[in-house]
């Protein structure tokens, strides 16, 4: 069985370290020779996921083919499906869910709390918009969004002109209001082909620089909204017949959901799932696209604390004082492997697992700081 | 950092699939290309590792050398340290664990309580070691056996010939007393280079045709004898200056701990604990030798139980109700990869967490039942 994936980055390279226990090859299209994912496989392309022949090439040599993100032309995919290609999640739910706009229509659509958003065409469009609902207003690229890159916080009238010229060169734009939400929460949901689903932890998930930086799961946290939580999530992979894992962001004021956007694979909100929960969301994915029974997605023990480590400078990694982490109990150090290190880049994670929440959030802030790469 | 590994089997594989996560890059020297190791890294030589051309080939693309099986001539070893190569465990205690005579020896030389034995160059020395120590006794060849492979059971004088003549061509052979033991036990412990040491819990093995089939981990087992055998494993590996994972297999009468062989690397007897403890055997293997702090080696849960999936007939692998163990909690299926199914060749192993033991067994059991492949 070879699983191709689109994409040969952190997120490929942890799905296959999970799921070589089941005796599966994976074949990596990357757009650089030797990336995270590429390094922990024998069979990797070098190529432009946008480039058909390409991507034929690549698809030939796969059973069945997923995907690490969600900015590949849905067309593309599209025309390996039309090969008779297995590809998971589809070109339909990609083509619903990488426009943004479309994602939230379809949300709206379903029911799904979002916040008010409009389509935008031109500057006017955005103040129409603030005149009915209030600054802030926050402007988006429709597609290629990520990592806060793509969005705009418009305060008041006189950054409309600026904020609109700074994206308009990324693409279309859509405009939303901007949620004064007291914690940005995550849950990731894994639906097989057959239909079983398996609900995540809610999560709090802490950014720094837009980037998705401290993710806490805890068994005592959220018990209000969980349900709640769960709800939204087994409707949104239902209503999209998705086949897979799905990362949800959502913002959390008092106890009301919004769910602010929907991640076509698995999520930096769920990495701690590997040594935090009984299967990790990447396993999960694969069973659910091979479409064997999913696994337990309950946590092992009372407190996960996931750190990112972002690249602080420059230059060649070099992981310096991992010992002094791995000498912790229940300290989990992950590295991609990424061979050069920049700043905001994700090189790495921690995982954390501990009986007192406070503690662990301090151990995981702890190692962080200890670690250089 | 990239660590080669001598062999492509299945404990090469798995010390890979777990270790990917510090971001190394591991390089395989299978017999065979595309074997169960070779299929999950970039780095693949097929090649014999007698060939000292090969080996040495092999080892220049290598930050550091560490070995699956022992069936390497301890003087090709040598050759790569004399060459400035790190090679973990080393040609020195290679040499001392392969013959099993000279492991013996250096058992009993360190006071390891081991059953009775002697050399044997003709028949006339185990007549004489039968006489006196009393039949049965176990005919040995002293290097190469495995899965009971060049071992021969002598009942009384009348087995003698046949016994020496069938093992006499694989070898230089050594006579053991038979031991009438209670149950088979072992262990795995794992000594860094900087000395720390980890010991693994001790276990039950079941063997079946003398392959070791089924582990018993338990919390409740084995009280009385727990710190003897950690004190035998620590005084094993610090005599011989060891590093890396060392499996122990040991015999258990009443309370009396014999050992019966040792195995200068990862073992089949610590396959479960890769969920079965907080650090597995494998992980903790490449801790040592790159030297950073050992991991816990404490169960995670009350019992864990491991049951190898063994070939029943011969021709392609075809990996069958894999989703009826999936569905299953606490139920771990791993896969070797092996493209050929064999009578009696190790295609997998399936390790079930539970809190209640007779009912892991038995649960173990069925999944073992179920499985096809």
């Amino acid at each position: 069985m070879k699983i191709g994936i689109l994409g040969g980055g952190q997120l490929a390279r942890m799905i296959i370290e999970e799921c070589y226990k089941y005796g599966f090859e994976f074949h990596v299209l990357s757009k650089d020779p030797d990336s995270p994912a590429g390094q922990v496989t024998k069979y990797e392309t070098a190529g432009e996921w946008d480039d058909e022949n390409c991507l034929r090439k690549f698809s030939e040599g796969c059973d069945i083919i997923t995907l690490e993100n969600e900015f590949i032309d849905p067309q593309k995919i599209r025309s390996l499906e039309d090969r008779g290609k297995k590809v998971f999640p589809g070109s339909k739910v990609i083509g619903l869910i990488q426009d943004k706009l479309y994602q939230k229509k379809t949300l709206e659509k379903i029911n799904i709390p979002v916040a008010k958003f409009c389509e935008v065409n031109d500057q006017k469009d955005i103040l129409n918009f603030a005149k009915q609902h209030g600054y802030p207003v926050v402007l988006k690229s429709r597609t290629m969004g990520y990592d806060g890159k793509g969005n705009y916080l418009i305060n008041s009238e006189k950054d409309v002109e600026t904020a609109f010229e700074s994206l308009s060169s990324r693409g279309e734009l859509m405009c939303e209001s901007f949620v004064n939400f007291d914690k940005e929460i995550a849950t990731q949901v894994t639906r097989s082909i057959s239909g079983e689903i398996k609900v995540y932890p809610v999560v709090e998930t802490i950014q720094k620089d837009h980037i998705c930086n401290f993710v806490i799961a805890s068994k005592d946290q959220f018990e209000k909204i969980k349900l709640k939580a769960e709800e939204i999530a087994k409707k949104v992979v239902t209503e999209l017949d998705y086949a897979g894992t799905l990362g949800i962001e959502m913002f959390l004021t008092g106890s009301d959901i919004l769910v602010n956007e929907l991640a076509p694979r698995v999520h930096n909100s769920g990495h701690y799932t590997i040594e935090g929960c009984y299967t990790s969301q990447f396993e999960n994915h694969i069973r659910a696209i091979m479409n064997f029974p999913l696994g337990s997605t309950q946590l092992r023990e009372n407190n996960s604390v996931m750190i990112n480590i972002i690249g602080e400078r420059n230059g060649l990694s070099k992981l310096q004082n991992a010992g002094e982490l791995l000498s912790k109990e229940k300290v989990y150090l992950h590295v991609y492997g990424k061979k050069e290190t920049r700043f905001g880049r994700k090189m790495g994670h921690i995982t954390v697992l501990g009986d007192d929440l406070s503690k662990t959030i301090a151990l995981a802030k702890e190692c962080r700081e200890a670690i250089r790469i």
